[in-house]
């Protein structure tokens, strides 16, 4: 059967997951009520909307970032297309920024099959000796620590670790994540936590499926590229920047 | 200057406009609040919140859409890059689906410049009238009207309207949307309001730049993306809906 | 009916416009006969070879341009999904860079419309000046003229012009654009005929899509942003890139 | 230093791998040159040119695939956008479809790291078991066998072979192929060779890096999309497959 359960239509009534979109949803959902309702088929509760919005806001971008730069690149090219603008600031979200969310919890949520919610400290401590181990074995990337500016420890991990401890979900993946890092730095590696490992805790915490971790940072990131492309419509820097990068070789000779 | 205002970083510290976001924003701002911050800066009003929410949620996506089915069709070829099938999901937010909301806002601020707050019904209409005669002659769509399945009016519009008046957007963008439907069926089109109409009088009500009217749609729809995209990969549909467009035509034998 | 001209599939044979993939076009077409086999459902002209040649050749890219700089930063952050980068290069191709290809043969199309082949020079100056008239009137820009960094004249225009004589492309559309930039220039504005424009003349003496310039134009690129994801690969330079943006504004500190 | 070998530019001139474009490239180097000119900085051998062109006519496209039909399911949506229909064909090339070409290259190129030019039947056959081996301990697919369409063998196999056979690059890559399916079909699991495996062993028969075997296959595809989307414009069939879909789910009713 070619169907789906999130929706259908009719001439006179749009439904999602069995609501009426019109009578039942618009006005009395939120935005995180709306994407718990179509993702997940239910409501959050209080403690998931403060943490989902949490996660949200943490993604939704910061400066200059590859992501932003490539999509205020696009725009100066095609403005009156800023779907593709923002589609641009999404496609870098892949296994290096943004995207290793995903594989972050994947990797919590592998490493702490077997701990308790009670572990105790040296179980959570040889947990993250295992997972080390297994990604070394299998040459795959530690997700989750380190960042080429944040060296001594990315600011947003204290604030995502207080909010998920004040609302229940600080527990065998925080603990696992944090595990991680001190195993690598007891090793010589000065690798903190940083807000990838942080977001993917939460995520493993709260019982979503990993692919949600990326998702949401992509929904996140969508409202961060918009105010980057409405500032380059009024404020424009890209095509400077462009121009700073081609000035590094002197090669380029601009008029 | 190759700058940006919506913020920078150090080692220590993010700084998204002039707040710090480790300790002043990540758990004090909801999804909204950080929107409006990022995008607008400043925060936004009761009113205002209940009136972005109601358009990400609008937009988000329900059942089976022409940029659905494409993110799906996307993500069955590359289900490791996420990213790429929100991206393809957007792509088609252009001057046909979604985009226009963009489009129908600049008609209705252009088409209201010289209408005062207290407009006389019959100063509405005149409006309606001349924005209908402009677009015929530069041969431009008149946007927010009609829509291919719900042909006796669009069943959101009414539940946008209704928040609009309750939260004091409903003014001559809406007025004069009405009229313009109004007058295209006392001509003999019955080309009711849509959703994009309604979205971009809510829009222009709250004077936000229309672009801001497309991007949020952007935003909304993610999540709708997000939600087919993760119900793609517990119970595809994709590839049958594939197999049965090639079958519709029968010089295609699948075995 | 759903159906496509271009291809069908049985699980023995593969159709391409009436011809079997397999037995009558692999070996037999080089990729030039194989995008007029499939756009246009003929073969091309040894005269139209070449100029698809040296449209695709003059497009592939050149150093770093937004397009490529866009497509680097996504694949540092996402090297797994090469074809998210290629994409990003290509969805800067709108109205201002490369895809504006098909708005100046648009131009020239329709300007050209009621000039017989052997039009004096006076006529040809005549529509040129209605052209930058009408343009003017609905505030729509001149597409073709003028270049960032060719100021004095665009380096490749020359040997577009020669080439579309030899071959037998250089008509009234050609004789139009190049009326256009002399109108612009008696009218006091240096603003030389482009690769764009003598693109959109080639495309318009070849009796083509306006579509297919801007279409063709994405091709070539594709193989020029390959070029650069190679060597992001191989000697990187994206991140560097990147920083340096970043330090350009003082308030960002790098460790 | 951030900067790019590919090429430079100033007022006068743009060289590309030190070369003047617009005297010593243009109407000298046909696409293929210009491919091998920009990304491997040679001249292409008659040889590698043929079996290039086979590459990129190959993979150009054929009636309605997942990459196509999501194609034109942007362009009906964002028409004045074709770059984002186009980009929108190639997202989807990944793990699953046309991407895995790379990691069918990869697979082949590490199997045959130890097989001499002239290695024996037996050899390539124990080569072809340690690979089915290896790749089923890691759980990864097997790559550049079966179709879900073309059961009994993929048609195009066999051009491709004797392509690679009459100039020069039927060697131990293609007979690895072979013998993978081959052992694979002595173990019960009819998988023959099909597109992917085929273009794979010739790049990894040409020397090429994998990369690039990726890369080719979006440079061919962009061109099969160009044929899709102008197709679209001037005979539509995008909204009534959508509409195909939709009618597939009996809860979906159109007027």
């Amino acid at each position: 059967m070619v169907t789906t359960e999130i929706g259908y239509t009719t001439p006179d009534a749009i439904t999602v997951r069995g609501l009426n979109l019109a009578t039942e949803i618009i006005g009395r959902f939120d935005f995180i009520d709306m994407i718990f309702h179509t993702v997940l088929a239910r409501r959050p509760s209080p403690q998931e909307k403060v943490m989902v919005n949490a996660l949200l806001v943490t993604t939704a971008d910061h400066g200059i970032t590859p992501s932003s730069l490539s999509a205020r690149l696009t725009y100066i090219g095609a403005p009156e297309a800023l779907q593709g603008a923002v589609a641009t600031g999404l496609l870098g979200a892949g296994s290096v920024f943004l995207g290793t969310m995903q594989n972050a919890a994947e990797m919590l949520i592998d490493g702490a099959r077997t701990l308790p919610p009670e572990a105790s400290d040296e179980a959570v401590i040889a947990a993250a000796r295992a997972v080390i181990k297994r990604h070394k074995e299998e040459r795959r990337p530690i997700y989750g620590v380190g960042h080429p500016i944040h060296v001594d420890g990315d600011p947003r991990v204290p604030a995502l670790r207080e909010l998920s401890r004040a609302n229940g979900y600080f527990g065998v993946h925080w603990r696992l994540m944090d595990a991680i890092a001190a195993v690598l730095a007891s090793g010589g590696k000065k690798l903190p936590v940083n807000a990838v490992g942080a977001i993917a805790a939460i995520v493993a915490a709260m019982g979503l499926d990993p692919l949600i971790a990326r998702g949401l940072s992509l929904v996140g990131r969508s409202a961060g590229l918009l105010a980057h492309i409405l500032e380059e419509k009024q404020a424009p820097m890209a095509r400077e920047a462009w121009e700073l990068v081609l000035r590094a070789d002197p090669r380029n000779v601009l008029p």
